[in-house]
């Protein structure tokens, strides 16, 4: 599919002799052409090689050969072969391979053939045989979406033999396999040939369903079933979908293919290029295409969703958006696009590029207009997928929430508490970003107290709100982290706005913003640095947690606030920072005449803080590693600045992948293993979490796993990746020491073996003696 | 000395009363006055108390006693107290203690009198009784400078009596003490009375005078006389004189004391604030004071020089500016100072606040306008302790020269090779740095390629001349590190002139600068990343280096090349840029036909690197620790931001000293010894050193020592410093060895002779005994 090019040619020039031909015979399919029709369209093509490569097309079938070859061997690093393997995580791969075969035709006539299957329904899962065919064509007519090929149940109309055997087949495959399988095949001059026949690409809900009717059906178990969803696809079950209310009243322009489910709310572009700019621009885009290629891909991925006037389920824009978890409307013949006036028509309504539109995947409804979106309906097959997965994991999976909002989702995914409360993002709120500026400009310790008095009630409510919805869970609230900057105006435009509303001059404003420009702000005035210069600052967010707390408790109702200090390098920062906790902990459960159950903890973020985790562990009573700075100190990447060149590292291959999207395990987790093995003699109950962005990429929550962390916390949409994550890390531990326990089972029998036995055995009383080993050793074995 | 507010009243005004007094009866001197104007100044004082406290002076002894007491505890955290701790990193005290004894007068009468003196001179180190002595005054007088005492040989012909028994407590003490005794003593109706003795304050060149001395007499041995010389006080005999020919051509405004040894060149400021400020804004100053007091010495602290009217040798301008290494010139009794108008007139010149004068602190010469100053002269003494040092000293000492003028100044202070040449400085010349603009602006590796061409035959240049100079011993080279807009114009009004220059429009120039800018350059786009997005910077380099060994080989002179890669985070990061390295020392040693033997290393200053200092030792053969940066990012701290927390930081004792000036040795240094405990087991000799700015500090050097670092490199002024701190490392290493040693003797011992005698034992048997295992110890015990 990648080696569309011939000696120079590009595939869509071959299609422009070939429409040409068919043109001038006002004919709309290939089988329609006669062979003197054939005989115009290779005479293109020669001609069409002759001028791009400045030699004939050899007429030696060997040199073909070689050609072939080689361009398939060449096709491995062209650029869109490179970008797919970015895309999907590829690396180190020494190449490809060429498979060399007698061709069996599928268009030798009307008794040939040719069609792609899945074992079931590759797009909900559904247990049913499912696929494309189209009689008198090639493979690659089906796949490139050129006609539109039929539903494979009416293959038994055309030739029920070949339709029973494939059933046949289907049957057979998933049985040795156990797992829905994506099958290739040909029919020559009749007879049914197989092509290939490979793991089926699916959706998520596709593959959730595989997974659990698998089980139900005794052809896996749940262990399997957990290890065949890809965690990352499950962000498919939980995006949007189009509102079933917006939908009644919305103008339907047209329906397609439903290829790929979900929604995508956005305005028409009609090419990849433009995709990609646009998006980068902020603007969600639909890509409009005729049919999409692989040149595609970068585009695609930039898009809300795609939609496609040819091509059918099994096109490149289907299989290529289902992989990408993207919306896809595909084949939707009716469309007319003028791609290079960037306008397209549809039963007589014109749109141009940057109009509206949004598409729904899971029933081909192209609507006109932005639709609104709704949350996802949790299917019952996601629901028990869930309870297995939360019966076997041993990590914790806590969220990142800063609102109510968030907070509210991710209870509802499961979150079994919140992670990573970021105070600050209550501060930049438009009624409050006064106080807080009130609070920057401020000179004296008296004046920073009274503008902190003005936003104490606001936390307080906002802890109040997150302790309600959480139900008793833990909370963890992480004390003012940013520099103070970033509060202030950075445009001039405001700064008089601003300063009037502040009551100040606009050169006190200036001079203030002046005085806190840092060159290296992540490494500047922040974190517990903040409340260490202002204590003032700390003991308001004491109270508002604290007060909040005895409210609920109050209530009659469970509250866990673990209060967290950011960016502690050094045990003295930490115990600066505890001290004025404690203090007004005690001050307000006397006020208020409760005890409130809290624990103090730490962010390990800063690399110093992790190889000196012994002195924090002594006064805190948890750890939640920050990955986010923790990369950004421990590499000396810059998260704003690093991109130009770390693109570039990947490319290379000195990092395999973006250490800011999944943890650079053996640098930055480095450190978390030294910070765990310092931490842990010194409080051995400690809890430990994780709270940077990659608490919900899969790999490292693997690897979170493996060193012993108690809980992830991450994103709300990414709560029930990490649950599945987690139990897929689970899995696989046991997995491995069964294989370390059966490598030990045999290494030690061989041993108990040769003692009894010598160098020779007979067969017999060989395998007597290993049923009574295995028996001692715990096992069953079954001589059946 | 600090306790000099008295009931609210500042010392100064108490001046004020007895001045006003001593001007109306036109007299110079205290013990001019009468009864009766002791009277009329007793009365004043009182009421100035009354006025100030709002009560009468207390007539009451024991209340008076409970006072003064008070006043010196009180004295303790007053904030010159907390500015004198800090400047001389005085840490972890309680408090002070006071002690109270009865009195003994030297102001009752002529037979009366006091004096402080030097066992040997303070200030150049002769073993020559030294001191001054006032007749009919209280100690105060002496050391306040009030009046000019007269020296201690005077004292003979007063009272010989007295002068002979000083002479026999000066041999005494020091034979006891075995050091320089600074000595107060006050005489009370002829007897003589000894009310302190002290080890004495003593400037550089008389410590390392003493010490060396010291030894040749006998009364110490090598290792005491390298732990007697403060190693960072060296730089007091490093530091310029006033050039002797410019001297002679020079108008001498006045002469003073010699209080303290060196040259200041600067403006005159009349009080410690202005000091303070002008020389953060980058003027070097001189304070000019008609006496200083334990306010100035923030502005002390600040100034090139210190000039005052009044005062002797033990004044406190004089002791303070020794201990500071500052050059001072004291009791300069000729100069007319108006503080308030800024002025001062000397023998008939009057000179404004801003005037240029010149000190030598040597012969107490002042000079008007602004001399030249040539190095200094490194006297005998200083050699043989520098040569004791050298053979003590485990550690090399290396420098960190990026010019042919620093490297030759550290050759001749001692270095051993140079550990840090940084390639960038070479960079910044204005003749390059249009060279380095073209490369920058670039838009192909071809044009690149061309801009560093022109670049090649400099720098070659440049490493021939390092390694000329440095005689076959090892030059380090790191290439280039820093990100590339430093190479840019900052301000819009230099933007036009440079594109002109540079044959671009402005706005490519600005888009460019644009394009560079990074939110946190520190963690941005530099050291290696940039050799590999810009492989042809590593190449010229390279080749810059191999052709400049080339050169030098060809001369028949040696030459060990070592190249560093900075900022090297990554194993596959060093072996990208190492590959490089390689091809082009192949390349260049074919093409010139010799052989150079040359190292490849990394800087470990990524706490990443440090880390996974494992991987990085398999391809480097050495490890340079780039501390300054690895502190930027271990601790998080932007060096230059983190000034205006770090300060509160110090103050609260969250860090005991700046970080960036010492190491922090429980972080940082963690750091390292992972590095190092992980580098070790793959490459057992690898060379392992320090070039960061804290591989001159002492305290730092002592912990390489422990480490074991294979190096320190340090800039040239410090390169001495750095030997003699290598010295005082190994010495204390040995002398915990030998406590260590001692006490595992002894417990050992107890077990041997509790096994043979049971619990009680004779003395002689003991003894016999004792000399049986010491011998068996290999040691030796006389009984005499």
């Amino acid at each position: 599919m990648f080696g569309d090019v011939v000696m120079g040619v590009e595939h869509k020039h071959f299609e422009e002799v070939l429409q040409k031909v068919k043109d001038e015979r006002r004919i709309k399919f290939d089988n329609e052409l006669t062979v003197e029709d054939l005989r115009k369209v290779v005479e293109g093509y020669k001609q069409l090689i002759k001028f791009k490569a400045g030699r004939m097309f050899p007429e030696n079938v060997h040199e073909q050969l070689e050609m072939a070859i080689n361009a398939v061997f060449g096709s491995w690093n062209n650029d869109r072969a490179i970008t797919y393997r970015r895309l999907n995580n590829i690396h180190g791969l020494l190449g490809t391979a060429v498979n060399i075969q007698s061709m069996v035709f599928g268009n030798m006539g009307e008794d040939s053939g040719t069609g792609v299957c899945f074992t079931r329904n590759p797009s909900t899962g559904e247990n049913k045989f499912y696929g494309e065919f189209l009689m008198n064509a090639q493979g690659e007519d089906v796949v490139a979406g050129i006609r539109t090929p039929g539903k494979i149940e009416e293959l038994y109309n055309v030739m029920p033999h070949a339709y029973d055997q494939l059933i046949q087949i289907r049957k057979l495959l998933e049985n040795h396999y156990k797992d829905m399988q994506d099958i290739e095949f040909t029919i020559e001059k009749s007879k049914l040939f197989i092509l290939q026949t490979r793991n089926g690409k699916r959706t998520a809900p596709a593959a959730v369903r595989n997974a659990v009717e698998m089980v139900e059906e005794g052809l896996i178990n749940k262990e399997t079933a957990l290890l065949r969803v890809d965690a990352s696809s499950l962000n498919q079950l939980l995006h949007k979908q189009l509102d079933n209310n917006a939908k009644k009243n919305a103008k339907v322009l047209t329906k397609g293919l439903p290829a790929s489910p979900g929604a995508g709310v956005g305005r028409i572009v009609f090419n990849a290029e433009d995709a990609y700019i646009w998006n980068n621009e902020g603007e969600k885009v639909i890509l409009v295409r005729t049919e999409t290629s692989p040149e595609d891909i970068e585009g695609m991925n930039s898009s809300q969703g795609i939609l496609t006037a040819r091509g059918g389920m099994t096109s490149h824009a289907a299989v290529v958006a289902r992989g990408m978890g993207k919306c896809c409307v595909a084949g939707c013949s009716d469309l007319i696009i003028d791609e290079r006036a960037k306008t397209m028509e549809v039963n007589g309504v014109r749109l141009r590029e940057g109009d509206l539109i949004s598409l729904d995947g899971s029933t081909g409804e192209v609507f006109y207009g932005k639709l609104d979106l709704v949350e996802p309906v949790l299917s019952g097959n996601f629901g028990k997928l869930m309870e297995w997965a939360d019966k076997t994991r041993k990590l914790g999976v806590r969220t990142n929430a800063d609102t109510a909002k968030d907070a509210e989702t991710a209870f509802k995914f499961g979150a079994e508490g919140i992670g990573l409360c970021r105070t600050e993002h209550m501060f930049f709120e438009e009624t409050r970003i006064k106080a807080v500026r009130e609070m920057i400009l401020a000179e004296t310790r008296n004046e920073r107290e009274k503008a902190l008095s003005k936003l104490l009630p606001m936390q307080r409510g906002d802890f109040y709100s997150l302790f309600s919805i959480m139900k008793g869970m833990p909370v963890t609230i992480r004390f003012l982290d940013p520099p103070l900057h970033e509060f202030l105006p950075k445009e001039e435009r405001y700064i008089n706005d601003i300063a009037r509303e502040l009551n100040v001059s606009p050169e006190k404003l200036k001079s203030k913003i002046e005085e806190l420009h840092e060159f290296n702000p992540m490494l500047g005035h922040r974190g517990c640095r903040l409340g260490i210069t202002f204590p003032e600052i700390t003991e308001m967010q004491s109270r508002a947690v604290f007060e909040a707390a005895s409210q609920i408790l109050k209530e009659g109702k469970n509250v866990i606030p673990e209060i967290m200090i950011p960016l502690v390098g050094k045990d003295l920062e930490l115990s600066h920072q505890l001290k004025i906790v404690h203090e007004i902990a005690q001050k307000v459960m006397k006020e208020q005449n409760v005890d409130i159950e809290y624990k103090v903890g730490t962010m390990i973020e800063v690399p110093r803080g992790a190889i000196t985790a012994d002195k924090l562990a002594a006064q805190a009573e948890f750890f939640s590693f920050g990955t986010n700075d923790l990369t950004q100190m421990g590499c000396g990447f810059s998260r704003d600045d690093s991109a130009k060149f770390l693109k570039q590292y990947i490319e290379l291959g000195i990092f395999k992948r973006d250490p800011f999207e999944t943890l650079d395990q053996e640098g930055v987790g480095e450190l978390m293993k030294i910070a765990i093995a310092k931490a842990k003699p010194v409080r051995p109950n400690i809890k430990l979490g994780i709270c940077g962005e990659h608490g919900g990429d899969p790999d490292t929550i693997e690897f979170c796993h493996r060193i012993g962390l108690s809980y992830v916390s991450c994103s709300p949409f990414r709560v029930p990746i990490a649950r599945l994550a987690a139990a897929q890390a689970a899995v696989k531990e046991k997995k491995r020491e069964a294989e370390e326990n059966y490598k030990n089972m045999l290494k030690q029998s061989i041993s108990e073996i040769k003692k009894k036995f010598g160098n020779t055995v007979n067969i017999e009383d060989l395998e007597k003696e290993f049923v009574k080993i295995v028996v001692s050793k715990g096992g069953n074995y079954s001589t059946a």
